[in-house]
């Protein structure tokens, strides 16, 4: 049993945590951190979005967006669309600029591959808030699973 | 109502979720994210430890804990102790480096001041799993939201 | 008296050292190394372009552009773009990722305002080569010297 | 023929520009970037230090040593290390975190391996005045030229 005594809403938490708990797989596009945090992940040509709405579950003690729930869009962006071009990658590194805090509305977070290797690829992505103002970028680097065979020396 | 029909382990889910729910307050040390990710957060003389048991509803699509989820208790460890010895910060910006991919049992982060400056602080944070070993670095640079004074021109 | 006697191109060396030597003024857009470099710095509306020669005395020990000088240009576009647009700042950091190795002709950094504030300031610059494929990225964190004044409360 | 007009040490860059010149080879602890910048690279155990004079040829347009300067010694520093215990690396990409100005005397980077993998290794170095006061940290990924072979599946 859940309640709302908790200085935050409530209700908002206990529909995301529903929503998570109801998922049947944990699989790219669908597990349950995507769920709880609200993640509507589309592909556009070679791009990835995530985009979610901002509730005070997923606050720091400051009373703004958590760095760590914008960096999990953000990674989510980035490794979605990694697998989706090249399959899946362990992320080596990413290093996260905020720009803005964020107060509410939705986030939109939009990845594009910088460059894609043999057996290393590089990824941005940038999120935006409601009114489309860019409030962090973050970059990084992935070695995928599977590398890509060798050329032919022929 | 929560049902445990994912695959995960819903009794760890649901007991997490409870236990950020039945929290009073959103403040340093006691907020909604660190309770739902059981964030045990202690100081010691000049660094923050944030110690934390891995969950596989923490996990990323391919089974292993998220990096948003290690990203967000490198950056609670860093926030925390900046607070504690400089007062609240915002973050600029930071970078993780992932040496090895976590499945399970306890982590700890535990962040140092590298600089510390009037109005811009340094911080790093290194993630060890429960045998010790280093499985993730974040470095990070703060802007305090109060400044120190200027030192007299006297 | 300098000699060619390096497996380098001594002559090229040479010519940049003269240049470096025979400049008037250590000022924003013309300063020993970026002379030595060879360094043509130029402003576009809100870019600012960093184009040099690539020679072999720049190179690492593995016979490609070391990524301190590709560093040195890409920072010199952004930290002039931040001087003609907000001033003179301090980097705070930068971070480089390094898509390719670069052997000679041109290279082009070109660097852009992400975001500006009043006391911090994040940049990014972007190299290309001389077939105008992207060779590396940086994104970086400014502290202004003299910071915007603060908004009457009027 | 090389003259001293310029608001620089002529005399110091002169001298530096002819022990680049008068070197005999470009490999890994003597090649002419380290000459000219007067890299005293050594190696102690497990780690790798990169010591040298700061001279104001090597400083940028406001007057302290210039970012890439201290990143290409910074970077030295690593690559070296990497160099020694591993093989020859690519930099896929590395952060530095700037913390304070340096206006002369002399800067050591001491370079540690952070983790070592088959292919891909992290690397970290922290650059140091001749006080001893940490001025710069350095965090790095590598891919190895030749990856270790994998273990046998035995």
């Amino acid at each position: 049993m859940t309640t709302g005594r908790v200085p935050i809403d409530g209700a908002a938490a206990t529909a995301a945590f529903n929503r998570a708990m109801a998922g049947q797989q944990e699989a790219f596009g669908d597990f349950f951190l995507a769920r709880l945090l609200g993640f509507d992940i589309t592909y556009d040509g070679e791009s990835c979005a995530v985009k979610f709405a901002v509730h005070d579950f997923m606050f720091n003690p400051q009373g703004t967006l958590h760095g760590g729930m914008l960096t999990t869009a953000l990674d989510v962006s980035m490794g979605h669309l990694l697998n989706r071009l090249a399959g899946p990658g362990a992320t080596l590194e990413f290093k996260i600029q905020f720009f803005a805090a964020v107060r509410g509305g939705f986030v939109t977070c939009r990845a594009e591959m910088l460059r894609r290797g043999r057996s290393i690829c590089f990824l941005q992505s940038t999120a935006r808030n409601e009114a489309g103002e860019s409030v962090a970028l973050a970059t990084s680097t992935w070695s995928l699973i599977r590398p890509a065979p060798k050329p032919d020396p022929a």
